[in-house]
């Protein structure tokens, strides 16, 4: 089903993060899309953390990025992610990642797979968020 | 220009690495793709470092992962790195990561772009690198 | 000149900070003071990119981290960053890192030094710098 | 008991440990050190992942660095780590830093403490660790 779901948060890009092209290190953004997608989720009514407790985990199966402009140190970033579609065990999220110029930084997609703890096999994502999911479906 | 050329490398998966699930987190597969690239880079004949030093840099401009299978802490992976393509400014890398049961652990690509250092525009690679490459002309 | 300026900053853990243990990888604590120094010095009036583009770097010289209490995914810490002392090119801070339930997380120390960026010696800070934090001596 | 055992590994800094000051981000070093710590458990016989599976932790409790001299992208460093006492639940911890010139980059201590996994409180290390590191008491 086609989700229509969508939230922004902020961050600013850590010394840490940088690298020594000036920049913020490539590889950095998949953090930025996983904070986006805890407070995307945390927005919908759903604690990450309370999902792992419940037994399940929700691991990136797929990542997939543009890397447009580059982000520099201190830079204030607008994290758009979109939850885009539920599909079995699989969960589809987009995002984009403009600075305060409004540029656009990177877009990306990533692929999450509901899965039990206990036995790492894929399995259909709790009641209570395909509750939470359902009123945003976008027909 | 087609190319083919292929190295590989054996990391540790570090403690830091990993995550609360108790894998290696998958963010940090940029590092290692990175890592690979470099050394593949060397074996080829160039340094890194000395691109920078010419006045080159070689930014990421595009990656995608597809995660097959958890890598752990300790794990001793393999990093093959193979240089398949390039094309005006672009170089492309394909990576598959396994570890000591020959398990495959993720494949990757990256699309990388050469730019002058000073105006961060695409730009032609330096002579001496095409040296290097074209005996790898994949015919 | 001893110095009394205090700042606090809110940050969530990350996912990717967490370690297999399930606690907030200890190395990543570094991070977490640089955040609480780069905010402390911008509410003094000074941004830490705009000592970078004056011609001055602030590495960290001395790093002492007493680990106190284990950080979680998703917890919401309290940073508590003082400057504490200027002397000649050093300038001192102390941390602390406590939870949502105020229990102490760790604490920590650091000394950074002004060094020119081009030769990379110590050197005394700038004026603009040492107005700003006279008016905080501690007498 | 005072120890005398001691361990030297090479590593090279990762693009992605590097930061805009073109130097490896200083909170990385306590990554080094972890490595360091690992491979001297390893090659005095105790894997730290099977002490974990044994029900052990051994998290760090104080980490105190002095940085000398930046390391810089693609370094091949030399961590060089030692054990120095056990106390109790406590094992402590010695380390330097030294790149391919000879100069000295860092010198470190850390503290760690054997923990019970379900409990988190300080124990006994396991009679097998004793065993391993008896021979090596500096008398």
């Amino acid at each position: 089903m086609k989700i229509n779901f969508e939230h922004k948060i902020s961050l600013r890009v850590r010394y840490s993060e940088t690298d020594q092209m000036g920049y913020c290190y490539h590889g950095n953004y998949a953090q930025y899309f996983e904070v986006g997608r805890v407070e995307t989720l945390r927005e919908l009514g759903l604690s990450y953390k309370s999902l792992e407790d419940q037994g399940y985990m929700l691991p990136v199966a797929e990542l997939s990025v543009n890397y447009k402009f580059p982000a520099k140190y201190d830079d204030n970033l607008t994290i758009k992610t979109s939850i885009t579609e539920m599909r079995g065990a699989r969960l589809a999220f987009e995002y984009t990642i403009t600075n305060e110029e409004e540029q656009l930084i990177a877009t990306a997609t990533t692929m999450l797979v509901f899965v039990a703890k206990e036995t790492m096999r894929p399995i259909s994502p709790p009641t209570s968020f395909v509750k939470l999911i359902e009123p945003h479906e976008q027909k």
